[in-house]
């Protein structure tokens, strides 16, 4: 086991991300004590049902007390009023970090209250599943994926190295970028295909003459691949949403453009356009197999799993 | 082993669907002999590689000759010209049926052909994954999954018997329904979807500031659970669009509105709708994985396959 990277984790919220790094943490020995902060009770106790940390506490004041480094995982509409009740408290040097899918939002929201001496790195795991909650955590979550960094110029290289650092130890591969970039990048990899995912479920269900158990019942002809998409923590999405408006709308726009060009095809018979289009699609796909990100098994591999 | 359901059974195309009935049947002996029909030749000797019949021709006259049980496993929009050409050589009382996305268009292109006293029963197994070809198949590609048949007023309830307990024997549960209400299911649990992860992937490789390559290695934030079906068989697929243009014209025009109403909410800043309609659709996964149509394991499980 490695040396520990931090004397005090600071964890403030304890969701599958929170609870992830905590089990990772724990089984790599990555910090020397781990402090579970989070507002409502049940949460808390089930957190220590399952071990996840040291120390248990719903006062973040607490909380924050003397950690090295403080760890915001919470839907990123909360990040403002967070920042605001842990500034007093942090402690000269920390770093202060977050795992949300937003990050220009997030710096807006927290770097106004932080003290003099705070670092504010922000970061984000591109990792995670359908469900959420202490109990959704697993060690192993953060393997293989990218975590992405967005300080800002002239964020102390010492702090982004440590953090780096800490990253890798939780399994990750460590990227660094600009906010601003960050946001519109996930906006097209994460944002708009979770929306379109909650849409077209939504649609599904809506519709007058067919019924809910005809979706359902032949929701493997293509359907259900949305469902586990839109099976997602609404609060973590809605914030996501309001706080991406911009990258967002942009990449909605282009996708409603190209939709209709498709649409257009469909309507005017255009097959041969239709066949172009989908054989590029392809080689995205090959892409991201050969790049590790996926598996190749046929149907994600979901019929051969023993439940 | 039960009886075998069929003395020769002929199957036209040899792909992802066409090879798995063959294995299948060949597993479970629900056929006598199997007749295997291809156009191209390297398909043709591939399929006799794989062991996957007892017979193979490039002939269709004489593929069909003599078999009870004709399925075409063929893109939706080869039927017509198929039928036209086996026609002359069908044998009375023969079943002719066929496994495309989309009955209607093919009642209307295989019918006009068929000699008096052969049945034709359309079916459409709701089952597949994004490979094709004749590699592809599997043997339990079918089981659990529902198998539609779609056939028309006045048609021989025996050879629809039949069919059925073929579609069983090849683990399919078996459900009868309208050709046009098939049509217009299919277009939203499997064409629309189809339609939107095709256009998301082109749209995301489309960009100016953002490469392939980030847009690769970030997919895991939801992307690339839409390459998956974005790399279904062009051909196939292009022909789905053609040839159930109303129908799934109608559901995108749906598809469209909803997202409109999405997106005027991000743009007002409206999260209570936004929450509101994330929390709903959480209820239709849970009912897919209750009706045995999906895994509950996260992410598909698709981190627990060993390759």
């Amino acid at each position: 086991m490695a040396d520990p990277i931090f004397k005090r984790l600071c964890l403030i919220g304890i969701g599958l991300i929170g609870s992830s790094i905590a089990l990772r943490a724990r089984r790599d020995g990555l910090a020397e004590s781990i402090v579970v902060y989070t507002r409502r009770k049940e949460t808390l106790d089930r957190a220590r049902e399952l071990d996840l940390g040291d120390e248990y506490t719903d006062r973040i004041g607490e909380a924050v007390d003397g950690a090295d480094c403080v760890v915001l995982c919470i839907p990123v509409g909360a990040c403002a009023a967070v920042a605001e009740r842990m500034a007093p408290h942090l402690a000269a040097g920390a770093i202060v970090t977050d795992v949300g899918s937003v990050k220009q939002s997030v710096i807006n929201q927290i770097k106004p209250h932080l003290p003099e001496g705070v670092h504010l790195v922000p970061g984000h795991p591109v990792a995670g599943t359908e469900y959420s909650g202490p109990d959704a955590g697993f060690s192993t979550l953060f393997d293989e994926r990218w975590c992405l960094l967005t300080p800002e110029a002239g964020t102390d290289i010492q702090a982004i190295e440590t953090l780096t650092k800490f990253w890798q130890g939780l399994g990750s591969t460590v990227d660094t970028m600009d906010a601003n970039h960050h946001d519109r990048v996930l906006a097209v990899t994460s944002h708009i295909p979770h929306l379109i995912a909650y849409n077209i479920v939504g649609t599904a269900s809506d519709l007058e003459e067919i019924s809910e158990s005809e979706v359902i019942k032949f929701s493997a002809s293509g359907f259900r691949d949305f469902t586990r998409i839109a099976a997602s923590d609404p609060v973590m999405w809605r914030d996501v949403f309001l706080h991406n408006k911009e990258a967002v709308l942009e990449m909605l726009g282009r996708f409603s453009e190209d939709l209709s060009a498709l649409q257009r095809a469909v309507r005017w018979g255009d097959g041969d356009l239709l066949f172009e289009h989908f054989t590029k699609t392809r080689d995205i796909r090959r892409g991201i197999i050969e790049a590790g990100q996926e598996s190749d098994v046929p149907n994600f591999g979901r019929d051969q799993i023993e439940e």
